[in-house]
């Protein structure tokens, strides 16, 4: 039996059958598989798991990337997780995998960047593995603590709420996109996109600030686009959802690269992914007061309304007047490389 | 900046230069990187977590070792660090990457054994994550609950303490070094170290009823062997030890495979590694009583007292009224590959 022989199974697919496999929530677990975080009970309650592996050619091109940029892009990455459920950072279990005679100094800038960037949240890094790989491997492991709030789940939108997100969107992808054009990294009219690709910053105090009002009904954070994700949460919230293209936020440092290398900023902005904003629902009367909190919590982190959560079923894009049913356009590994 | 690059860190050296990075135990971190878990503290206090990383080709070769082997002994190996420490499981974090393509039976065999591996001893996989990847690579995260016990390190051996094992020796080394022979896995003579190899049993009972005994200075999971795993425990509680040769539990079904092989079966209860057996030492009073409460614990079990810790430094073999230095013989991915 290999495991590269022909079948199709998506990414979604995979995830579907190893949640079968695991049983579900249930018992002393109170959100399973399928969240942004696991949400332990029992004993463990107000604690929230994630857990993210990234392989070197899949997640990260170490030709476009430092080291440094791989360790601070990876805890980044896992710290939104955590900010998505309004967790505070507390411990980090990273396992790496190096192929042999690794350099000191590749894992000093790996590991240092990415303990730095767990240490500005409050993150300590606790323990690991480290292993011979034929390429690089990193697997971390986050768990946050809750406190006395309850974790914001995918789940829990409802019918008429508006979507909002932070931030900006769209820089990860043109950023990406502008590296992998083969231009120069150091042009100033690319700058804000490619450290918006390399550097990305958690929203870990908005998430938290968030959380906090008990104001928001769901909450996730954009790994893989609006395009993708809004969908997920809305189909965990029962629901389907409408955005308006004038709405969405897309990074002028987007737009400047969309100019440049003739591409789309609001398809970076939308399926781009990777740019770790939050999204969340909430009751439209109480987007200003939330943005508010935001701003105060983070130093000034925007709030934009997006769209609404509809009846559905399914995700829909109203641009120009006419609306266009979203698919998944984000990022599945598997999908993406199946013929 | 390459990640291969000559240079030779070991996986010891890689393991330090993590640790120093991410700046050791301390606040709220009971134990840090180097013990079997991290023993967590503050509002987390009382639990315990391991992870462990695994690549194909590295760690198992899917010729020698059907999907469901490679799950029920990443789960098994995991568990065995829980049960270094007297833990009782209690949730599992699995990130999976798989080539393109995946099968579903093969994700189904593997994960299905995890998760029955697992539940068999109080564990819930709660969470993961699910990538692709050139080869398959499998990180297991795994949360156990001390209650109210308190965890047994590596460094709080005695002088002068028993340096006990359970079980056998030697029976993974010989099923691996049948199986690396192409030699037949069904062949009677060498099912109990194929086995060994294969389905490790994790000793979460006997772990668990040692913690509880109170009697226990130290302990650790013997998963590189004693040869390398001794000389941890020993220089963790400051100390050296002996061993003698004669003591060592040797698995008879490793001395039918070195028979057939003329192989080493000293060598694989010693060096083999991934037996998974527990290492612990105690006052040796104390040995007979434990070795009971063990052997209760788990229907049968054997203890068996394999040494001593002595001043130091370092760890010597007595074989034959002849004591040699033990080095690490163990298994060291890295260094293996140094030229």
């Amino acid at each position: 039996m290999s495991p590269d022989a022909p079948a199709h199974l998506s990414e979604e697919e995979i995830i579907n059958l190893v949640a079968s496999l695991a049983g579900g929530a249930g018992g002393e677990l109170t959100v399973g598989i399928g969240d942004d975080c696991a949400v332990l009970g029992g004993a463990q309650a107000g604690l929230v798991v994630t857990t993210d592996l990234l392989v070197q050619g899949v997640h990260f091109d170490l030709g476009l990337m430092s080291p440094s940029d791989v360790g601070h892009r990876s805890m980044a990455a896992n710290l939104s997780d955590l900010a998505a459920m309004g967790a505070e950072p507390a411990w980090g279990f990273l396992s790496l995998g190096l192929p042999a005679h690794p350099q000191a100094s590749f894992v000093s800038e790996l590991v240092g960047s990415m303990v730095s960037q767990g240490r500005a949240y409050g993150l300590k890094l606790a323990g690991g593995d480290t292993v011979k790989s034929p390429v690089v491997v990193i697997n971390l492991c986050l768990l946050g603590a809750m406190g006395n709030l309850a974790p914001v789940l995918r789940s829990g939108g409802l019918l008429g709420d508006a979507v909002c997100v932070t931030g900006l969107l769209g820089g990860s992808g043109a950023g990406l996109a502008w590296l992998q054009a083969g231009r120069d990294p150091e042009d100033p009219a690319a700058a804000g996109a490619v450290a918006a690709h390399q550097r990305p910053t958690p929203r870990v105090e908005a998430g938290r600030a968030l959380a906090e009002s008990g104001q928001v009904h769901a909450m996730m954070d954009l790994s893989d686009g609006l395009a993708s994700d809004l969908p997920r949460l809305a189909r965990a919230s029962g629901l389907g959802a409408a955005v308006e293209a004038e709405l969405v936020p897309i990074d002028p440092a987007a737009m400047a690269v969309a100019q440049a290398l003739e591409g789309d900023a609001l398809g970076w902005a939308l399926a781009g992914g990777e740019d770790f904003e939050l999204m969340f629902t909430c009751d439209p009367g109480r987007v200003e007061l939330l943005a508010q909190l935001v701003a105060e919590a983070t130093g000034g982190l925007a709030v934009s309304q997006v769209g609404r959560l509809t009846p559905g079923p399914g995700v829909t894009l109203i641009r120009q007047g006419k609306e266009e049913p979203i698919t998944y356009m984000g990022f599945d590994h598997f999908r993406e490389s199946a013929p």
